[in-house]
């Protein structure tokens, strides 16, 4: 039996290719006592791989050159020499990009069981995993939304931000969303229910992004869930009312390199901004709370999610690289059996 | 009786010049019923006034053109109509560039009593005033210091960041500042009790003043005060340690138009950094506690101050221009009698 991986095979200077990473092929291996063999059915392809490709000092270790991918993924166990898992469990793991992930069961954490009768196994990386934390985390803790505010958030339709809008509508706020394309702004709006979205390829400039802002926000901005950074960071930060709340999740826009700059650092004064960086990966003490709300709104249809397969795992580089330039469309995974 | 009066003459585009002012003299005014005259000792110059001679939207409300400019003031009452008050109550308030302030003292908060026995008058608009008050608030509230941890504040020699170091150490931190000049450094270093010192003008640009600070903090960064922004705003922030607070109380630096970008924002999320704007006069209820502990501490010598004094109310523009570029040592104040 073989197991097919895709690993870092050279280091991005700017944005990635196919070609910096190699597809490979090796024996499957066995499992010993303690460990459980995985067969993984959904990899979880997100904008924070992209730091891991540089060598450079980041908030984690760089991705080794010649290794798997890391990568958050959801499968099925097919052996087992642990007492706490059987075949046929299903279990979230950060299992890389590879069809088969070989685990030691007993270190804490490496694996979750989850529950595969009520929602599909795929939300577990997605609305019911890190994407869906990440968003309640930036949006509860950091913005802190009340209800009659606004809140804005960027790459809308995209794994987070989706459930950001959504879960600031819960609160009773008006949610207001920046997605790339009229496709994905109808259905930010449509389908997910934010009060407006802004095409952000529609603008030019700060200045064009600043007057859509204007419109769909006219009593301008409490709370910022920031994924992109660049011109929509710029635009968003003018409008922003006193005692405003942003956090940053991602900035996406830098992460190839030539990050901008930040137009006039002086309105986190003036407008008395709060601006605060997470990874919610640093929070683990607040997941069980979470996932126990993120959950009983997917089963109860109100918290809806779209996702962007990529149909094998030699097309994980390929959706990689688009996820980056936006072209996917909700939540990208990788389907791996 | 006649009362000279400084009154914003025009609005700078730039750097302001003492041509933006005009000194007027007026005769004094009588008080009626409720009112007070206070017969005014010293006027604090601040930063913050640069912004008040914009048009532009801002925390606060412009200064018009043709009046008294606002500033904070300490002196005696000479005449009182109001039961609260009588002839020789030293007095706190916002009196404004002026030799003599008629006060409606039935409106709470115009006028604070103090005690001018135990602490020299002056101190009530320095040390134990706003300028004390903001750096106990962004130091306590904001950057959180915790001991062992190292504190870095811009503008060390001033009336607020000469507060914020002394606080530092204090609470066990190691204290870093940055001022202009050997002289400033030596003083911060020397009488404040920091541990050490980058003057600035020593370095030409961000690199320089990155290798300073690795030198001067060479386990990083942990909480930042900042009153200037610009290259040294970028230098600290490549500099501080995982979860590091900033409190951002002034950009002086931007205060004359032509405002630097933050150069690197998305180090806000790599070292998960929370950024936090502040205006004092927003915290009153921090206020008491405040100055509880900072009196303490002048009374028993362990906070001390230094003061620039511009020897008449005809000085107070070139003081205050002076003070935008840096020309102060230590909290600038106008002798006013």
């Amino acid at each position: 039996m073989t197991n097919q991986q895709i690993v870092l095979a050279a280091r991005p200077t700017g944005a990635p290719t196919v070609d910096h990473f190699a597809l490979r092929t090796i024996d499957r291996a066995e499992p010993a006592d303690g460990e459980i063999v995985v067969e993984q059915q959904w990899l979880s392809l997100d904008p924070y791989m992209r730091g891991r490709m540089n060598e450079g000092k980041s908030y984690a270790a760089p991705q080794p050159l010649g290794e798997v991918m890391i990568g958050g993924t959801v499968g099925e166990v097919i052996e087992s020499k642990h007492a706490s898992f059987k075949a046929g469990d299903t279990v979230v793991g950060m299992g890389g990009w590879q069809q088969y992930q070989l685990a030691d069961a007993s270190q804490p954490g490496v694996l979750r069981k989850v529950d595969a009768t009520q929602v599909p196994l795929s939300a577990y990386i997605g609305v019911l995993g890190m994407p869906g934390v990440t968003a309640w985390y930036g949006l509860n803790r950091i913005c802190q939304p009340k209800a009659g505010q606004t809140i804005v958030v960027s790459a809308a339709s995209g794994a987070v931000g989706s459930v950001v809008g959504q879960l600031a509508k819960a609160h009773g706020c008006r949610a207001v969303g920046f997605a790339g394309g009229a496709d994905k702004c109808k259905y930010v709006v449509e389908e997910l229910g934010f009060d407006a979205c802004i095409d952000y390829k529609a603008h030019k400039d700060v200045k064009s992004l600043i007057k859509a802002l204007k419109e769909a926000a006219p009593d301008g901005v409490d709370g910022y869930f920031e994924n992109v950074g660049g011109d929509i960071l710029d635009a968003v930060l003018t409008q922003m009312n006193a005692f405003g709340r942003i956090a940053v999740c991602g900035m996406i826009s830098g992460y190839n390199g030539g990050m901008q700059p930040l137009a006039q650092p002086a309105l986190i004064l003036q407008s008395r901004l709060t601006v605060e960086g997470f990874i919610v990966g640093e929070h683990m003490e607040v997941w069980p709370t979470a996932l126990k709300e993120l959950g009983a709104l997917v089963i109860s249809g109100k918290l809806k999610f779209r996702e962007s397969v990529a149909p094998s795992i030699e097309q994980a580089p390929e959706a990689f690289v688009g996820l980056l330039k936006g072209k996917n469309f909700g939540k990208q995974l990788v389907k791996l059996v």
